[in-house]
């Protein structure tokens, strides 16, 4: 894998944003992070986290929470923030992704709140009864490009990604779903940047939907995803663990934990999203 | 237990708003719902909970994400609302609750994000692996007037909320915490009124912090804290699951869970803290 640094990748090339003016943001969405179609959640909370990051006084994210409004495409964008609070640890920021319509009004895509603050100055303090999923070793995981595709569709983001499931969440790939609301992968960038805290906002929306291990196909639209980035985290691979414990009503919730290669929980993630009618 | 119906109690009383322009609501914060002098961050998410069910085309919360800006006292209070979306299945609003300083100026309190729908429409689908906390029966369980006081210091929340925790989770009240980021208890409200999804907002916040069983004192301020009302909670009382499993660099999250009485997964919660200093 080719080894490229934070701040020279596809990834901050495609996440760059452009201040119009204060607290005013342009940005290009890629069509390089779509999944069919659709622009991956993460990527926009990504871009979107860069442009907070910027505006408020602080820079890394803690916690954020977006509310999705309507479905992005692939172009140019906007994205307006909000100073609501400026803390001595935490700042709380607002901020809207907009695109345009044909007349050239704009269409808001996703709203966010957010807290941000400094992981460099948190304590080491760590008393966790957490445990790093249990992920086979990389070499034995599935990805796009281990037949037979693991990830079918024609999704440009396979080709961004180095996501390599755990086989035993892999059944629905050949039309044996397991039946558990569960999928396990070791993630990173194709291009091998390493992880960041604006990257963990891309990562606990970049596997496939545990819908799929139970037997559901289609699109699951997320409503809501609140992400809590908890540790910066150490260079190398990822391991993510998702499950849905909860089908009901037409909706179910995704949990993720991302574990970084110093076996640290760096990203704990929750969404509740609509149940594929497929 | 006297039994009041929904709409006639305390809890109705003291989250009722008047609306004083479309989006605009008057309140006043109710001192009966303070720990020790802070105003319970649940009772303030259900006032303002109440607020956006009127203001958007759908009554129901179904995701409501709040970041805590400033601390709440009681007393008046507005609530602005806005309405970001209105969609056929779904509507997404934002509100601020604000108070005022000396000079008459408003202070912003909590910001929220929430997505509305209409419970009732939910389709019957159930297919959850989740299981419902195991509890004593209510009888075996502690309250704040069974001494030693598990809930000891002069909180006027104690009086309004009927809460039994489980001995297990109990510990920390005689000075024996177990050690686990676990809280365990029944809950109602004192004068029998029914729970339903805004009196939801308020359970999801109302158990004693985890990090009491944690051998931590203290206060424990909520940064973040998303809810997701997955069902309409049929009558009688709620068990309240709350753990946390990672505390480190000064920050914990509280996952809660609450169950109904027909044994529904009826909201999860996911809440970022801050770790006391005590």
């Amino acid at each position: 894998m080719a080894q490229v640094s934070i701040g020279d990748s596809e990834f901050d090339r495609d996440t760059a944003v452009t201040r119009r003016e204060e607290g005013v943001y342009d940005a290009e969405l890629s069509a390089g992070w779509t999944i069919i179609q659709a622009v991956n959640g993460g990527y926009l909370l990504a871009l979107i986290g860069r442009a907070l990051g910027d505006a408020l006084p602080h820079s890394d994210p803690f916690s954020v929470s977006a509310h999705y409004v309507t479905a992005s495409r692939p172009g140019p964008a906007v994205i307006r923030t909000q100073t609501v609070r400026s803390g001595r640890t935490l700042s709380t920021g607002q901020a809207s992704l907009f695109q345009y319509a044909e007349d050239g009004t704009e269409v808001e895509r996703i709203r966010v709140l957010a807290s941000y603050g400094d992981l460099d100055a948190l304590s080491d303090d760590v008393r966790t009864t957490a445990k790093p999923p249990s992920i086979p070793p990389i070499e034995h995981c599935l990805g796009s490009d281990d037949g037979p595709a693991p990830i079918p569709g024609s999704s440009a983001i396979t080709d961004r990604l180095m996501l390599k499931l755990d086989p035993a969440t892999c059944g629905w790939a050949v039309g044996a779903p397991s039946g558990k609301g569960e999928m396990r992968a070791w993630f990173g960038l194709s291009d091998g940047r390493d992880a960041d805290p604006l990257s963990l906002l891309l990562t606990v929306d970049a596997l496939p939907p545990t819908a799929f291990e139970l037997g559901l196909k289609g699109w699951v639209p997320t409503v809501e995803l609140t992400t809590h980035i908890r540790c910066r985290p150490a260079p190398g691979p990822l391991r993510v663990s998702i499950v849905t414990r909860n089908l009901a009503g037409g909706f179910l919730e995704e949990d993720a934990e991302v574990w970084d290669s110093a076996d640290r929980l760096v990203a704990q993630s929750r969404q509740l999203a609509l149940v594929p009618r497929g």
